[in-house]
């Protein structure tokens, strides 16, 4: 069983609109919802790929519940979040019909009391004992202290349980503490921590500061992977159009798959990397297209050793 | 016991941001939300007055049960809303804290059934056994016949009921034909109704096409009222500034409640603007300020004979 943690859970609403203003009133054509939350995401392609997952985080008031009645239909995804009394985020899509732009409007999440924090925290550590792997995905919502990711990560090493993690500023920044197997930045993000824009200096940057390997996503050009094993690049065979919703979610499954299937690092980068581009392709945001997958396994991804020492 | 009706309740959710740019992302630095569609509105301020109200219309799915929840807390507000399929709309007004702009965002609603539409007369034919008054309030929700508020009206009268109808576009022409007791139409909206711009002229008009009496609110200049009983024009002392939302709702309870304690015209005007004025000056979108109304009732709003005759 695979774990993934969101402790930040949304209800996604997607709103069509016909050209957005600022200031005037609109229609809404369409309204679509879904659970959301990175580790959410990463769940459904996990068992998509036919993986037993179980999620965990905070879910809470009637968004909360939302969230949790739509998680029950999904086959291979257990629901192991802890009721919180502040009300699960909305975050709203507000896709533009006639430029196809998307605005982005995000609640901020409850606000976590310290018992819950701590509750937490124990429930965790017993998910671990029956855990393959483990994935801590996603912003912390308030009252979580900035350095939680730490802590986790620091338990599931503890339990020998492999740990990704996939966030980004101050607590990817204090994650790093406890030593993570795996982390997934993208380019900005790996900027953001290490200070420099060179993409491998900056994943060998973020290696030397407590990430066992880094596999920084590039956008349309793949992943770049700096592990104790060696380094490479993997590259989807051309540029793919469409929504990258999700997209780096569904690299982190492949990611997380290949590694409690035992593949070798070039497998696992050409997976994560079909996986994420049969994600842009696919019609529904943060879906990935079964058919495209299988394609671009079978030829489409180009993996290449990089030079240079590890 | 006064009886408001909105068949196209909602949740009204109140989104703060910085600076509202299409295409950018926003973390919404601050969430509010209570249970909206103009009816109850209306209701809210019919029971600050001291009246027993009783809402009814439709609610359903996750985002009714919250409304419903909503009204449980609010003394002398009564909840008969029938339970509906569907799902209750959200509407979401982005206020920008920089600008102080709102960009509104309004789900459609739920599909009406024709079985669901058929109970709602028959509750609602139910309701007016015991009511002294009641108002029609706001869009009808997809599935509900564009003429629904004829049919409503016409029941009221045959239950000798008061009625007054606050709608706009085709569902207030069509509803003109019921022979409402009461409309209380914008100056746009009764220009749509119409074709003139002029609003002594249009509001004759309306009564031509079947409204026995016409306030038309003029926004900042106040109502103009013409009835069988004679003509008035009611203003505020001067200019007020703030939210306006949620201004005509409070006039639509001014008039209401003058009307079931049956004060003369120019009292019922001269409350109706006032508790307008009174919302416009409330810190709280949609509430109104008691002291202000208070003032403003004492002292500010004058009301005035118009010549010709009705």
């Amino acid at each position: 069983m695979i774990v993934t943690v969101t402790l930040n859970t949304a209800l996604d609403i997607t709103y069509r609109v016909r050209g957005l203003r600022p200031h005037a009133s609109h229609r809404i054509t369409e309204v679509t919802e879904r659970p959301g939350g990175k580790g959410l995401n990463v769940a459904r392609v996990l068992a998509a790929l036919g993986h037993e997952v179980t999620v965990t985080g905070f879910a809470g008031g009637t968004t909360g519940d939302v969230v949790r009645e739509g998680l029950t239909g999904v086959p291979g995804v257990s629901d192991a979040l802890m009721p919180v009394a502040g009300a699960t985020r909305r975050t709203i899509a507000v896709v533009d019909e006639l430029t196809g732009d998307t605005t982005q409007l995000n609640e901020p999440g409850p606000t976590v009391t310290a018992a819950e924090w701590s509750a937490f925290q124990e429930a965790f550590e017993d998910l671990l004992s029956g855990a393959a792997a483990v994935a801590l995905c996603g912003s912390l919502p308030p009252g979580v202290p900035v350095g939680a990711y730490a802590g986790l990560v620091r338990a599931a090493r503890t339990a020998q349980v492999p740990v990704l993690l996939d966030t980004s500023g101050e607590p990817l920044r204090r994650g790093l503490a406890g030593r993570p197997d795996l982390i997934k930045p993208n380019a900005d993000e790996l900027a953001e921590l290490t200070g420099s824009h060179e993409p491998l200096r900056a994943a060998q940057a973020a290696r030397r500061r407590g990430a066992r390997s880094v596999i920084a996503s590039l956008g349309p050009e793949g992943l770049l992977a700096v592990t104790p094993e060696g380094r490479w690049r993997a590259a989807p065979p051309a540029h793919v159009h469409g929504n990258p919703t999700g997209a780096g979610d569904s690299a982190v499954a492949g990611l997380l798959s290949g590694l409690v299937e035992h593949l070798p690092w070039p497998e696992r980068l050409a997976r994560a990397v079909a996986l994420s581009a049969a994600t842009v392709l696919a019609p529904v945001a943060g879906e990935f297209d079964r058919t495209a997958y299988e394609e671009l396994l079978g030829r489409g991804v180009e993996v290449t050793a990089e030079a240079g020492a590890a």
